[in-house]
């Protein structure tokens, strides 16, 4: 599918959106497509994301939510049965006025999230408090307009999977919420090498029609945060809206109490700006279906012994189960390399004549450059312990990222000292009163958002920086 | 999520349509939608779906198609480029005029298909036959706004899988086309127990902007026929209106070959209505999550040695690594016959206190009816044979069947007696010449369409029935 570009890939620190878009493009993750915002994942990009849905889906299927698939037509009307959630999500839909060749009499919008649609449809699957839970998850694309795009962090169309949920009582309805939001801090920590910070979200910034939400937020290589999943106890306004009720043991009529959560494709963005470097892509090796590289180095006279140990290699390595790609082109060694490196592929073994005397091969690892000379027979044994190795690693370098670039203020000047710096600083962790208007000028003057309130300081008191009310400890950052 | 319907499922003999309805709705398959011929898949219908997505992703992948995602809006313009498709597809799209808060300056549908869009990416994918071929499928879900729609089997929305792959040649082409329709056919024969008939579809009934379209067609219990998966060569008009060409190995520049293939959520209509009966649904073994169902029958007294009995039962299923269910519930054993009986499960393993005795169940195989009293330490070495019987079985009543049903008549005489039948006969295989206005006219006359002309007896010369030109041997039948 065409050569890599050969022209040397723009440094991260000299422009990071220049790098950024290139690494996508470069590393076949993503194409632009004729339509405005919205991307073509390519098959390496996609196989990330097919991990990403095996891994969560067996998390979601071992939490006893089942999947099912929901239409993503929407009649208008029911994105108006709730008043914040039509008034959130109106101005992005994209709305289907003709179909068959005919005027249709509802202009339907395409889902931007499925919360109305199957509250209509739970509606009828719900009498008895022996109905409850319904558990239910879907995989699927939305569609929301929006006014700037980025591939993966930001597209008009992207997939994702949205659970929703409904419970007898408050209660249960919060323990959904929050089993979602651990699943989902688990599964980037243990899968795509992501730390982060569980919280709640501010007023401002929770779902429209929420109760309350809370969210993992990552802390990416340029010191701006990514909303990386989300999970939304809902208000009974949406029980109510669509009549979603249930008679209770004592006989009572009652509405359930609605939960949605999700993580969308959007999580690929966050693995590239959380991991890349300047020379491309790194993947964590949990994530990669594609683990090793071997790039043999031949001329014509050393051709055929290098192909034998590249062979022997090969049948090592498929009687570990890892998976591997020959890089067999015509392209000098060092074109390889780039090509690997600019691929993220966690290891990439060298073969040439050399290694074949000493029946080794060079095993370098992307991560960290490692070099190490390693015997062929020992490759099976060696390789997925190397590959814990880069994937705690991996992790424990975006933790202690996040903590060198989180600073605790105690005043509003030394917030703004730090807002007024010309690149972003990371996380600004504070006492916020949480009061919205407060939120939007801050948002306005230094384009800082709160990202969340962190579950683990969610009990300490103190003073917000700004008014001297009562906050909570609060983190601001700049973010996708 | 509420209790199956007491009331007596429709005999299939006496209103088929209503007993179609009746079986997607009591065993939770599909619920009607607000959305006009849109559906919800439950998860119990959306399991299969799942089971059927995750072995032919396996055999897709094995023959090294890619999956990747693109964009499900089009512009319209890009439907026009191609003639026929257009002309196909214009009916029935819907098309989104609208998107956050403004008029589109270009109309965009709804994918029906991805073609278009597919050929305008993989323009810059291609430059030279060395990067040939490329093989890519997509999961996605796609909307054609049907006149006329049925749960599963038309829906206005609906899932699918659709490979599209481009080659440097017309017989390379040829050899995926083909090789689609044989993962097809031998997928839905070892999974879902499909009996189909591969062959070419008519110059009437292909694919809009197909060379040629090849198809497996299935013999529904009630003689009418369901296209169940097809596969295209697509003219070179694609290539050639989204410029997709490559520098051939003598440097020449060539348009290239493509081909698309697609399986969708209509093969889960095709299982209810192939192996389906008076009593409901009935399941294939190899495609069912609850292979197992197990209905403790006990009173008051008896309950804790039937609890202790069913405990060893579950301890043998999951170290066999049956999947399987156990119905606990106040329901009357009669009661839970039948609504396992609707759900299709395979096996149904009946406990009641004589069995604790004997140390033993009641198996009873859903496809059968047949009963047998095992040994629970038997069960994990007979359930598994006893599934591959079922499997087995159920595959050689559908080819029973569908042999039965077919009929090769001799004269125009002979098929229009059959095709004035009161009742579907299933096919009518004769020799036919081909021609499309004699094709409409048969259509509007009886009814009948041709289904395909199967590839084992395509060799063989005739006369066609109706006009006594040359013909090939094709299958006409009522179809879906």
């Amino acid at each position: 599918m065409g050569k890599t570009d050969q022209k040397a890939l723009t440094a991260r620190s000299e422009d990071q959106s220049k790098w950024y878009t290139e690494v996508v493009q470069r590393a076949k993750l993503a194409d632009y497509s004729p339509v405005r915002g919205c991307m073509v994942i390519r098959p390496y990009g996609y196989a990330l994301w097919e991990n990403v849905q095996a891994g969560l889906d067996k998390m979601i299927k071992a939490a006893g939510v089942q999947n099912a698939y929901f239409p993503m037509l929407i009649p208008y009307s029911f994105l108006e049965k709730e008043a914040d959630h039509v008034e959130g999500f109106a101005p992005e839909v994209a709305v289907v006025t003709h179909a068959g060749g005919k005027e249709l009499e509802e202009k339907l919008v395409l889902r931007p999230t499925s919360e109305t649609i199957i509250y209509s449809v739970f509606k009828d699957w719900v009498q008895s408090y022996r109905d409850l839970p319904i558990l239910i998850n879907q995989w699927a694309n939305v569609i929301r307009w929006e006014k700037r795009t980025q591939p993966f962090l930001r597209t008009t169309e992207f997939l994702w999977q949205e659970g929703h949920t409904i419970h007898a009582t408050k209660e249960e309805a919060r323990e959904e919420v929050i089993r979602a939001l651990n699943m989902y801090h688990d599964f980037v920590r243990d899968t795509l090498a992501m730390y982060t910070i569980k919280g709640y979200k501010t007023e401002a910034e929770k779902f429209p029609g929420a109760d309350y939400t809370v969210s993992i937020e990552a802390m990416m290589g340029d010191n701006k945060a990514l909303q990386s999943g989300t999970s939304h106890a809902l208000t009974q306004e949406f029980s109510k809206s669509f009549d979603v009720s249930f008679t209770d043991e004592s006989g009572e009529q009652q509405y359930v109490w609605p939960t949605s959560w999700g993580l969308s494709t959007r999580i690929i963005g966050g693995l590239i700006l959380m991991h890349g470097d300047d020379k491309g892509l790194v993947i964590p090796p949990n994530i990669a279906n594609i683990k090793v590289i071997i790039i043999p180095i031949y001329k014509a006279d050393t051709e055929s012994i290098v192909k034998d140990h590249v062979e022997q290699v090969e049948s090592e390595l498929k009687e570990a189960g890892v998976g591997y790609e020959v890089d067999w082109t015509d392209n000098t060694p060092g074109f390889k390399f780039s090509d690997a490196e600019m691929r993220g592929i966690p290891i990439r073994l060298e073969i040439g004549p050399k290694d074949v005397e000493g029946e080794s091969v060079m095993m370098v690892s992307r991560f960290d450059g490692e070099k190490q000379a390693v015997k062929v027979s020992k490759l099976g044994e060696l390789l997925p312990k190397r590959f814990e190795e880069i994937q705690a690693a991996m992790l424990t370098r975006s933790k202690e990222y996040t903590d060198q670039n989180t600073t605790e203020v105690k005043t509003d000047d030394e917030f703004y000292k730090l807002t007024d710096a010309a690149e972003p600083v990371g996380y600004i962790k504070c006492f916020f009163n949480g009061d919205p208007e407060l939120e939007q000028e801050i948002k306005e003057k230094t384009k800082y958002t709160t990202r969340n309130i962190p579950l683990d300081t969610y009990d300490e008191d103190g003073k917000c920086i700004f008014t001297g009310e009562p906050g909570k400890l609060t983190l601001f950052a700049r973010a996708y």
